[in-house]
């Protein structure tokens, strides 16, 4: 799968990410008023969300590899919230993008076995099986160790599916446990878990030298994706804390190796919500939510392929 | 909420929980047959799934206090599973049981907050608020540190409910990350958690002297659990492990305080699929699977009830 990902980063000559983080408040009053009845509930919340969300896709498909939907925002809005993830993936698939849902995932291996059928395998019924979200990509938590990551790996590779595990998130709080020295006095307890996750997707490597098992590695933290970047040469990073998290093109870039290839970045709300920023909200209308979200895209991508350019990272521009 | 899951416990004489880890393999073909149509689907499969833990809980509701519901099993069905997600836990709770949601979920502060209002509180509607899913416990994982935990700590403060953070887990690879030691070559990485999290459950201890903050000590470590027992006075800890995944009543014990408080013990597979153990199944048939349920429940509570007497943990028999 990582393989397919990196085809298409290169196609798209676009190394971004559109997360889909969204929710009901980020959505222009218009488009809530045109899917509620009385008042609004779950369904038409859920209803006016996906509808926001493919709007968005039907704007950025031609412009990015893939999307990264995060569940949280829709297990909010209880069983329609569900229903509007499960659409908002399949319709991104139908556009032609690759989807990472962003599940953060984890538990004792039987578990996390139901866990990669849900979301990357398939789902015994019995007299047949049937795969209930069928997404690319999912992230995982590294927390329980191995025997519940090895399910996860294992569906990638019946599959031909990717993950991405949580090494060094990109939250302040991130360094409380992940940060903590380990007996040797050097090595951090993320570094560990790096050096785990490098050695887990060896088995998956693809044609392009990455592995389908990779890792998320915060924007907000260049100085240790820099280190991280040499320690681990086959495993491509999710890099989240674009944007509205505080991380910029410099730091991004530390995550690419020297063919601009090894990182996908997301940005969420300051996409999504781009027609609310002062950047762009004189150009666009906030009916034009999809085409300011775009504007943004085609900035992101812009400043990110500048600094990969500046730092001779320029394979596939 | 955690007072009200100690008075259901010594209402009940009974710290154990039932977990409905509920996959279509493990039910009575005649159940699903009375479900499925030409073939098996994800709804006929989730309906005849909430139509068995519904059984067992009519059987199981005045002896246990509480049920936990492992979200993976259903996750694995589709947004049809979902709803007899939320079917299951809803009807829990309308029999009076406490529900605890184990969902491990986990992730930088403000989508935190998004799956704390999903399971424990309200989401916005911008003119109302509404629960999605309104459980009373969930577990969570720490790995992302305290502003990935605080939200739900939150919640459990403004809407009276509880969480369980992962601290030493159940499985074999647990000891991966979990039991690295750091730079005093005395602490493990668990060890550190634990301290985190007895800290952090400071803030909502209730009148028995527990935090509605809790810790996930898995049963299969019973050596870990007496020193924690002792390190987390305020910390009441779900044990998971108990039965299938080999866990024994003198294994849970240690998780005990001296008055028989300070644990809540599940188990999962040797209760819901007691009916096809060797023990119960010359006495029950598979259509009486919910009796054989039953009996298994009481088979546990007096297992462990009988360690804790010969112990000396018998506040509450």
């Amino acid at each position: 799968m990582i393989d397919i990902l990196i085809d298409r980063i290169i196609d798209k000559r676009n190394p971004t990410v559109v997360g889909l983080d969204t929710r009901i408040e980020y959505l222009p009053s218009e488009l809530i008023n045109k899917h509620k009845r009385r008042t609004l509930d779950f369904k038409s919340a859920s209803d006016a969300i996906f509808d926001f969300n493919r709007q968005i896709i039907d704007k950025v498909y031609e412009y990015v590899p893939a999307v990264k939907v995060q569940v949280a925002y829709y297990e909010m809005y209880g069983i329609s919230g569900l229903q509007a993830f499960y659409d908002t993936c399949k319709y991104a698939k139908e556009k032609g993008l690759l989807v990472i849902g962003d599940v953060k995932r984890n538990d004792i291996g039987s578990t996390a076995e139901a866990y990669a059928n849900a979301y990357l395998g398939r789902t015994n019924l019995i007299e047949q099986e049937k795969g209930a979200f069928n997404l690319d990509f999912i992230t995982i938590n590294p927390y329980l160790g191995i025997d519940g990551v090895k399910p996860f790996i294992k569906a990638c590779e019946e599959y031909n599916k990717g993950i991405f595990i949580l090494v060094k998130t990109s939250n302040p709080s991130s360094s409380d446990f992940q940060d903590l020295y380990l007996e040797d006095k050097k090595t951090k307890v993320y570094e560990k878990v790096a050096n785990k996750v490098s050695k887990w997707g060896d088995i998956t490597i693809g044609n392009k030298g990455y592995s389908s098992v990779g890792a998320v590695v915060g924007a907000t933290h260049p100085n240790e994706a820099k280190r991280l970047r040499v320690d681990m040469p086959h495993t491509y990073f999710l890099v989240p804390g674009y944007g509205a998290q505080g991380g910029g093109a410099e730091d991004v870039c530390k995550s690419f190796d020297n063919r601009g290839l090894g990182a996908i970045v997301n940005a969420s709300r300051s996409i999504i919500c781009a027609y609310r920023q002062d950047k762009w909200k004189q150009k666009y209308s906030s009916s034009q939510f999809a085409k300011a979200a775009l504007a943004e895209v085609l900035d992101m991508k812009e400043s990110i392929n500048a600094v990969l350019e500046q730092s001779g990272k320029i394979y596939w521009r």
